[in-house]
């Protein structure tokens, strides 16, 4: 039987006027998270290279992947996550979040 | 190095109406592409379960993974994914698909 994991994907779209460095900011800020929270037992993530034009405007997919749903709610209000929404908050547009557990038949 | 995947983030929202039968005839006709679609490197999905309210409304989120940009692009057109999305159309609310290519540093 295959490990379960609990997904926490994180779609961003980010202001008009955020500049790449900014953006770039962001990515390597939420990159660092591994290395400060206990818990994360994986981390991915990409720019938007769908071609059916479904996206609705997100334009990055954050894949941070957890064993337990406490090792999630222990991320969510640690201070290098809180340090990191409010570095992301000033060029946010829209955020997308859903969690599932892996392993459904 | 590890190796990179192009996932395939698919979101679903299922018309107010849909029947609890009628979803999970969605989810079993999904999760029955792997075996007969070439190309699918790997497949998993799961229900929101997460707890900070930006899901949008989504409720399913499905990860459909593949090795080359051709594999993923054989899919679409596939006749079975063909079959899969009209056998959704008739229930399906919303759905958001995002595409990204792991191994962003």
């Amino acid at each position: 039987m295959p490990d379960n994991y609990l997904r926490h994907v994180v779609l961003f779209s980010f202001d008009d006027d955020a500049s790449e460095a900014e953006i770039h900011a962001v990515e390597q800020a939420f990159s660092a998270l591994p290395a400060q929270i206990p818990g994360i037992a994986g981390f991915e993530w990409g720019m938007d290279v769908s071609v059916e034009n479904l996206a609705q405007g997100f334009t990055h997919c954050f894949l941070v992947s957890f064993r337990t749903t406490e090792a999630r709610d222990s991320y969510l209000p640690h201070p290098a996550h809180q340090a990191f929404v409010a570095k992301l908050q000033p060029i946010l547009d829209r955020v997308l979040v859903i969690d599932y557990w892996t392993g459904s038949a």
